[in-house]
C-alpha cells in the first residue's frame, strides 16, 4: 500500500467570509448531513434543518449526528437549526434532503420564506401517489423558483469516510449548476453538471427496479455474462422509458445513470437486492418482506413504473417481468426469459431501430 | 431455488438441412470453440480449424476441447479440421477467433479461397504494431468482402454452462448481421444488431485499461461510490475516444460498451485487475509481472492508447494517469487524482459541452 492517503490530496480551504454561499440542507438523513458537512467543509455558511428540536441542539453541542452518522464528527461551522422559517430565509441555496413522500408537503411549508434561493433536490424516488419526480413537485409548488436535482452513486458513509465519489447537478440554469458546485465541490467529491434534469432524476429513480432483478438472477448463480447483461438490458429500458419523457438516453452513460445502477446492483446488503434474493430463492413477496422487517422501494417502483410503461407504451420487459413474478405468481425464471426475448434486437436502439435486424 | 432451470428455456430447433448455414470458424481457443458449439447446437453445418492436426483428430474422437475446455462435451456434429482450405472454401460465414498479434498473417493465408464468404471477426484488441482494429485489417487484408464484428461480455465456460448472456453483432451489412443472429442465436445466447463497427470493437479492445485502474483501486479499499466513478469516467474516455475515430457514443450503453467493462472490471481474477491491484500495493510493474508470471494485455493496450489519445488530441486523464504512474514513476494515487481533476466538469460531453459549467 502506498504511503499517500486520499485525504492529503484535499486543499485546504480559503474562505472569504463577506461573499460565501450561505446554504441550507433540509433533512437530517445521512446522505443530508454529509452534504451539509462538506458545504460546511467548503466554507459555506451552512444550516442543516432537522425537524426535532432536541436532536439539532445535540448536533449543535456534540457535532455528531447520533441516528445516521454515529461515527463521524461534523465540521463545528455546520449549525443545526429546527425553525424552518430561520433556516429556509434570507439564503443562496436551499438542498431538500426530504423521503419522497413529504417532499411536497415540506416545499409548501417553505413556499412563505422563498425568493429569490435555488431549490435543488437530493432525493431519489418518485413520489407514490402522483408518479411526480421530485423536479416536477419543485415547479408545481414552487414555480417561480430556479431548481436542480443532484444524484449519483453516493454512499453517505464513504463520503464521510473521504474515499473519492463523485455527483451530477443537473439544472437548466446555468448559475445553479455553477452554485451547487462552488458549494459542493472539493478534491475528493466531484460535482459534474447536466442540463438533464428528467435523465438525471431517472436515474436514480429507477435503479432500485435493477437491483431486485440482480439479486433474483444471484439466486440463480447466474455468472458475469448474465449479470452484465441485466446491466445493460435495464440501461436500454430505462434511457427508453426516459426518452418518453423527454429526456437525453446519452445521460444514462454518466454517473447518475450507469454509475448509480453499478454501484446499487452491486450492493448484496441492499434491501432491494435481499428481497430479490429471496424471491429467486422461491419465497412469495409476503414471506421475503417478512424475513427482511420491512419493504423495499424498489418493489414500489416496480408497481408504479410497469403501471406508467403501459400508459405511455414503452417496452419494458425486466420491469414487466418482475411484476408479473412478484405479483402474479409466473416463475422467477421468467426474468430470464425477459433477457433474452427477441422483441428488441437492437443492441442500442438509438444506435439501430429495434425494427431493423 | 425454483425448480425450473435455465436449460428448460431451450426450444429444440429443427433444422432443415438443405438451407443450414455453412459455419467455420477459425481458431480453438476457448471462445472460438464456445461459438462453433453453439453454432453446431443452432442445426449449422460447423467446421473449427485448428492448426495442429492431432489436436483437431482428438477433437473429432473425443468432442472435448481438452486444452481450453476440458469440462466440457462438444456437440457431435461439430467437425475440427486443420486444412485451411477445406475449412475455409464454399462456405457462407467466416468467424475469426485468432489473437490479434496473429489475425492479419491468417487472414492472408485464407485470401485465395474467399470468394462470397463473409468473415466476421470474434477478436478483441488492436494489432500491436499498426494501431489497427480487426475491422481495419479485414478492410486492408479482404477489401472486397462483407464482414462484420462480435463483441460482449462473453466468458467462455459460462456461454458452455448454459448460463444466459448476450453479445452484439456490429456490421454495416443487415445480411450479415442477420446471418449472424440466425447462426449464433439461441433461448440462452442473445444476438443483438448494430451498424457502430467500431464503436463496438472499441469497448472490447479497451475495456482492459480500465481493469487495471480498478485493481489499483482495489488496493486503496475503495467503495462503491469511487468505483462507480471510475466506471462511468472510463466509459468518458472510451466515447470521446471512438467519437474521434467516428464511432457513435451510445453504443458504449449497450453490451459491448458498459456491458463487457462491468464484467471486466468485477472479475478479480483476471490478470489486468492482479497487476493493477499489484501496482496499487506499490509494486513496480517489473515486480507485479513476475509475481504474475506472464504480461497482462491492459498494459500495451494503456501504452498504445496513451499514445494515439495524444496524436489525436483525445482527453483521456485515466489512461494518462495508468500511464505515469506505471512507466514514470508517479504515486499510484494518481488515478485518484486524475478521477478528481477538474479539467472537465461535464458528467457527460455529448449532453452539455465540457466546456460550459
Amino acid at each position: 500500500m502506498s504511503e499517500l492517503k486520499f485525504t492529503d490530496l484535499i486543499a485546504p480551504v480559503v474562505v472569504d467570509q463577506k461573499t460565501a454561499l450561505r446554504v441550507t440542507i433540509l433533512g437530517g438523513g445521512s446522505f443530508g448531513t454529509a452534504m451539509a458537512n462538506t458545504a460546511a467543509r467548503n466554507g459555506c455558511d451552512t444550516i442543516i434543518w432537522i425537524r426535532d428540536e432536541l436532536i439539532a441542539a445535540e448536533i449543535n453541542t456534540t457535532h455528531i449526528n447520533q441516528r445516521y452518522l454515529p461515527d463521524y464528527t461534523l465540521e463545528t461551522s455546520l449549525r443545526a437549526e429546527s425553525n424552518l422559517e430561520k433556516a429556509v430565509s434570507d439564503r443562496d441555496i436551499i438542498l431538500v434532503a426530504i423521503p419522497s413522500h413529504s417532499f411536497r408537503d415540506v416545499l409548501r411549508q417553505i413556499k412563505p420564506f422563498i425568493s429569490a434561493q435555488a431549490i435543488v433536490s437530493l432525493t431519489k424516488g418518485v413520489e407514490a401517489k402522483t408518479f411526480s419526480f421530485m423536479s416536477d413537485i419543485i415547479r408545481e409548488e414552487l414555480p417561480e423558483v430556479s431548481y436542480g436535482v443532484l444524484s449519483g452513486p453516493n454512499l453517505a458513509k464513504e463520503i464521510m469516510a473521504g474515499m473519492p465519489a463523485g455527483t451530477v447537478i443537473a439544472s437548466n440554469s446555468e448559475l445553479v449548476r455553477y452554485a451547487v458546485q462552488q458549494a459542493l465541490h472539493s478534491a475528493l467529491f466531484r460535482v459534474f453538471g447536466s442540463d438533464d434534469v428528467h435523465g438525471v432524476e431517472l436515474g436514480g429513480a429507477l435503479k432500485n427496479i435493477y437491483a431486485v432483478a440482480m439479486g433474483m438472477a444471484a439466486a440463480y448463480k447466474v455468472g458475469e455474462n448474465t449479470k452484465s447483461m441485466i446491466l445493460t438490458r435495464a440501461l436500454a429500458e430505462m434511457s427508453r422509458f426516459a426518452v418518453k419523457l423527454g429526456a437525453n438516453p446519452l445521460t444514462f452513460l454518466g454517473l447518475s445513470g450507469v454509475g448509480d445502477l453499478f454501484a446499487t446492483c452491486n450492493s448484496p446488503l441492499s434491501r432491494n437486492y435481499q428481497i430479490g434474493f429471496a424471491l429467486g430463492s422461491g419465497k412469495t413477496l409476503e414471506q421475503a418482506t417478512k424475513e427482511l422487517g420491512q419493504t423495499a422501494e424498489g418493489i414500489n417502483t416496480i408497481v408504479q413504473v410497469n403501471a406508467r410503461a403501459k400508459e405511455l407504451d414503452v417496452y419494458m420487459p425486466i420491469t414487466a417481468a418482475l411484476y408479473e413474478v412478484i405479483f402474479e405468481g409466473a416463475p422467477a425464471l421468467n426474468i430470464a426469459v425477459s433477457l433474452m426475448k427477441n422483441g428488441h434486437r437492437s443492441d442500442v436502439e438509438f444506435v439501430l431501430p429495434h425494427n431493423e435486424v
